[in-house]
Parts: C-alpha cells; structure tokens; sequence
C-alpha cells in the first residue's frame, strides 16, 4: 500500500478477499476511496508536513528553530462496539480505541502528548458515556498521555437507540534525528513479531457474520466467545521502548487491518521482502475458529486477521538476541530478502497445519 | 457552564428547554455526563495541562523550555449531516466541520497547524467520500492548516446505508503569554459580535422535526429551505485576527449549541455579567421561521440557536471603533456590568418584535 507514503489516512486496509466483502465491507470502494483522497491530497501539502512512515500516522514539523515534530493519528474501533453494546461491556472501548492510536504513533517512534475522543450515541446514557470515557482516561493515564478534550455527540436519527460509535486523535512527538529508517533495511534483518492477544480493533463485520449473537455467550477456551471477541487491544508502548533501548529498529508495523500482508510492505523499501514463517508462532484459537467457520483461505486470513502478531519491528540479525531478551513474548517471526521486479513484498509460510 | 473550565469536552452543550427534548436530545442527561466526566478526570490530570480557557478546546504546554501551546479540540457537525446526505449535497461539510474546529481554538487566540477527519459510512461510495474529504481540505488550505490524516470507515449495522458520520480534530499553537485573559474582563467593557448565517452545525435535531424533508425543496428567502438549513458555519479567523491587530481581546466565545446565554458565561469571570441588546443586530429568517412553527419561547431560543450571532469578543470599550472599523459586519451588541449574588449572568433584552 505505498500510497500511504504520501497519505496517511487509511480507509479499510482490511483488504479482504472474498468472506469480508460478503460481511458488507466492500474492499474495492476503500481502495478507490483512498486514490481519490490521494487525488484530493495530491493538490496542496503544508511545508510543515513530512512524509509519513507508512502512513500510520502524520508528522509535522514544529514551527521554528524546532527539530521535533508533531505525530498525530485518528483512528476508530470499528464495528467491535456493537458486541460490546450489545453485551453492555463498554470497559475495554476506551483502552482498545487509545492503544490501537499510540500503536499507530508508535511506528514513528513518537511519545505520546495527549489524546481526544470523540463519541456519538442514538440516546445518551451518561452512565455507559461516563463508562466509556473512563475506559480512555485509564488508558491514557497509563501511558502518561493527557485526555484533553472530547466531544460526546447525542444524534437520534443517525444511530440507533443503543448505539454508539467511538473515535479518537492521538498527538505525540518525536524528535525528527531519531525517526525510523526504513530505507535502512536490508536482507538478512530479522522481522520481530509481538504477541496480539485477540482480533484487536479490525475483521469484526466477519466475525459477526460468523459467530451470531445467540452464540456469544457460549464457552470457548477458558472463557466465552464473548470474551475471545472484546479481547484487548494491547498497548505495545512498553515492549518497543524496551526494544528500542537494546537494539538499532529500522522500520516498525501496527498490524490492523489489512494484516501482515498489507502492513508490513508500508514500511519497507521496495528493493526487499519481507518472509514469514509462520510456525514460528501460535495463531490464536478465536481466529482459528473464524478461519474454520468461513472456509477462509489461506490468503484472505493474512489480510483480514492479524494472525497473532500484533506489531513488528525489523532490527538488524545481530541485534535480535539482545531484543528477545528484552521483550517477553517477542520471537523472531521471519526474515528481510531481497527483492527483485514484481516478486511479492510479503510471503508466508504456513505452519503445516495450515497447509 | 463552568465546569468546562476544568473539563474542555462538551456534550450537548445546547440546553433546550422543551422542544429540543420532544427533538430527541436529551440535555439533562448531557449535563449528567459532564459531571461524571468531571468526576473521571479530576482523578488525574497530566501536568502539562494548562486550564482550558472556556472549555472550547483544550490547551498543553509543550516539553522542553518552550513557552508555546499546543491547543486542540474534537467536534462534529451533528445531525446537519442527515440534510447534507438526505439532498447529497456534501461540498459544505467538511468546511463546515473544519470552520466548527477552528472558531473552538480561536477562543485561545491560537493559529491552526494541522487537522484530522474521522468518517464513518454505512455503505463506502468513494466519489461520496473524496467529495467530504475535499470539502476538508479546501477550508485547511484556506487557513494555512495541514490535512494530516483521517480515517474512513465503513460500518455496516452502525449506519445506515446511506447515513454518515463526520467528526475531526484540529490542533493548533499559541504563545502561553498572548493567551486572552479572562479576568481581565471588567464593568463598561463592550461586547462584539460577529454574524451568523446560518444555524452553523447545532440545533439540527429540531430544525429536522419543524421542517419535514417534503418542504425542504420549497421556496424560502433567495433559495430554498434546504439552502437556509445548510448554510455555511463560517469561519472567523481572519475577523478575529483583523481584530486582535487593532483591540485588546480580553474574552472570547463561540456560540455553538448553548447560545450566547451558555457559551458567553463560559469565558466571563463570577463578578461580571454579559447584557445584550437584540435590536442591535438581526435574526435570521430561518430562524424566525423555526421559532414561529414550534412556538419556541424567548428563553430557549437563546440557548438552541446562536439567534444571528456567531462568535463574541470582549474589547476595552475604547478600543470598539477600532474593532469595528477592521471588521465588516461586526457589531457592538452589548456590554459588560457588575453581577452580584445570584444574578444571571447573561441578560437579553429582545427587539421589541420579539416581544
């Protein structure tokens, strides 16, 4: 997806191939919505403006004699709050909605500044509202990063009596010297892959569509199939500073929607591959169960679902052991090759049970 | 509002009496979640926060030894987006949201850097999409403002097929020393209007239910209902900066929802209270005409419609013919008295026809 290079805005990654568009996310709308906005783009472009590493966030730079720039990003949950409206299980909104922003900045290396929502609903409930709201303020707590405004929105008409949508803008800085290299890349670094813990915020028009509502409250694994689906959206804030306080990281990915198939070329450089082994990690059961349910295929799963990681960092080989050591949970997932022509920027080996 | 000097979020800020609620908007529980959202967020606050200087947005001091601020505020354009999408009339929309974000900042006298979008749909038509984005981009360049990212995102279940949602976020820069001061404001003092032209982005839930869709094509004024309803929300920048050239401003306000009776007392200290004197600008005939159909009484309409003013600054009553002069269509609209006790603190006295 190298438009993004030039554009950091992002509408449905999650190309899917097929079981998604049926689900009613239409992938060829988005990818023809994001060349219009490139068109759009394309006519004016503040000074200011940097180019945005892999467009998962924008960076501007600071007014002045300044080296720092501003990073900013504004993301959504997705359609993960109608099974947690439905359910009436709003704790984890907030904190998935404030980790999937500080991971998007987090791939410019940036630190968090402060954070603002925005929340519409069909009929406020200042209880639920309040619940929501108190689910970001966690988060950002955490994370030492200001909630400093928000907007909540009662608009009857628009959405129904009990739902809701949630959206937020995360602004954060980085110093212009210490923003990630991709062109640095180069084969033989090693792709570190950080454990995700559930679908995270994207595949959920699937999911739902797979696993009906009647179903929800049923066990799955430790839990219910309510729990697998509202899992956490993890902060990696922590696992990357430790990474990046051991080793030299060239180029990071949040893995969202569009998965490592789409994720990871957004930030490498066109002369090398990214390879995947895909047995050197555990892809979780939830997704194993969607994978069965709709007969997804082999390359669907890669773009819809994030597969079990989460988040990747490309460091050099030699630095690997020191970033492993430092992070539990992170493996070394695959391998940077070189490329050559119209060679595909991600391949993946299946484990064998996938093949 | 005063709670908002702690807290810059909003949530249904226009505190319609009646018909607003028959409208479906519900303002006691809107001032419910303001005070829950108080409580969570006086559990902690970054230090970098500085007060927020009437709630219209909210204000960090940046890193390091700078004086400098960053000022940022989330807002959307309410249900005015089910006219624009009901007619398919979208060029006015992301203007109308960047216009909403830029007059909030302005309130702290700051200079915009960069905005975000944030667009949910129902069903993605990328020529629908590109157009909203380019109504966004269109007021940014005009402002000197980075387009910096956004996200679209489409929501089936959440929206209906042809239904959207527009929100945004815009974060902008002032020098901490040239920020208004509030407690300036003192007795004698002159306040400065700015017209509106229109309802701007509030009090579209009513508007909807007193003008039904089959009128909307109908003859009013020089066009028609629907152009009166989709008017442009202004923006006041360049009014204000000309002004600032020429004036000391010691308070400003943006009458969005809420009016003048609940956005002028946002800014003004406990020991003064704002007298307005309608006859001294006009009323919009389509906000003539919604009083008239739903018998909206003297009170209320102050709080749901901005009733022909869209923006405040409070000037030295000395410095107003200066003000004046640097602004076309500003007017003095009122003034600046000592309030003792209980004493409301905004006092309206109509136009004898409103009598």
């Amino acid at each position: 997806m190298a438009e993004s290079l030039e554009n950091p805005r992002s509408a449905q990654k999650a190309a899917a191939v097929d079981r998604y568009s049926d689900a009613g996310v239409n992938v060829a709308a988005g990818n023809e919505a994001i060349a219009r906005y490139r068109d759009v783009l394309g006519e004016w472009r503040h000074p200011a403006q940097l180019d945005a590493i892999g467009g998962f966030a924008g960076v501007y730079r600071l007014p002045g004699e300044s080296d720092s720039a501003l990073v900013a990003s504004t993301d959504g949950v997705g359609t993960k709050v109608l099974i947690a409206g439905e359910l009436g299980r709003y704790e984890g909104v907030g904190r998935d909605l404030v980790h999937h922003c500080i991971n998007d900045i987090l791939v410019c290396s940036a630190t968090p500044l402060f954070f603002l929502d925005y929340l519409a609903v069909g009929k406020l409930r200042p209880e639920v509202a309040a619940e929501i709201v108190r689910s970001c303020a966690l988060a950002c707590r955490s994370h030492h990063c200001a909630l400093l405004g928000g907007e909540t929105a009662e608009m009857p008409g628009l959405y129904a009596r009990d739902h809701f949508d949630l959206a937020g803008t995360i602004v954060s800085m980085v110093d212009v010297g210490t923003l990630p290299d991709p062109q640095s890349v180069e084969p033989g670094d090693a792709i570190i892959g950080l454990p995700a813990v559930g679908l995270h915020t994207n595949g959920y028009s699937l999911a739902r569509a797979l696993i009906p509502r009647a179903e929800w409250d049923d066990r799955f694994g430790d839990g219910t199939y309510a729990d697998a689906l509202l899992a956490e959206h993890p902060s990696y804030y922590r696992a990357v500073r430790a990474i990046e306080a051991v080793a030299t990281v060239k180029a990071m990915a949040h893995i969202t929607g569009g998965g490592l198939r789409e994720n990871v070329p957004r930030t490498l450089p066109r002369n090398v591959k990214a390879i995947f082994e895909q047995q050197r990690w555990s892809v979780l059961p939830i997704m194993r169960e969607l994978i069965h349910r709709g007969g997804i295929g082999v390359d669907e799963r890669y773009r819809v679902f994030n597969m079990g990681i989460g988040y990747t960092l490309i460091v050099p080989l030699s630095d690997a052991p020191a970033a492993l050591t430092a992070t539990p949970g992170a493996k070394v997932v695959g391998w940077v090759e070189a490329r050559t022509g119209d060679e595909p920027q991600v391949v993946i080996h299946p484990a064998r049970d996938d093949a």
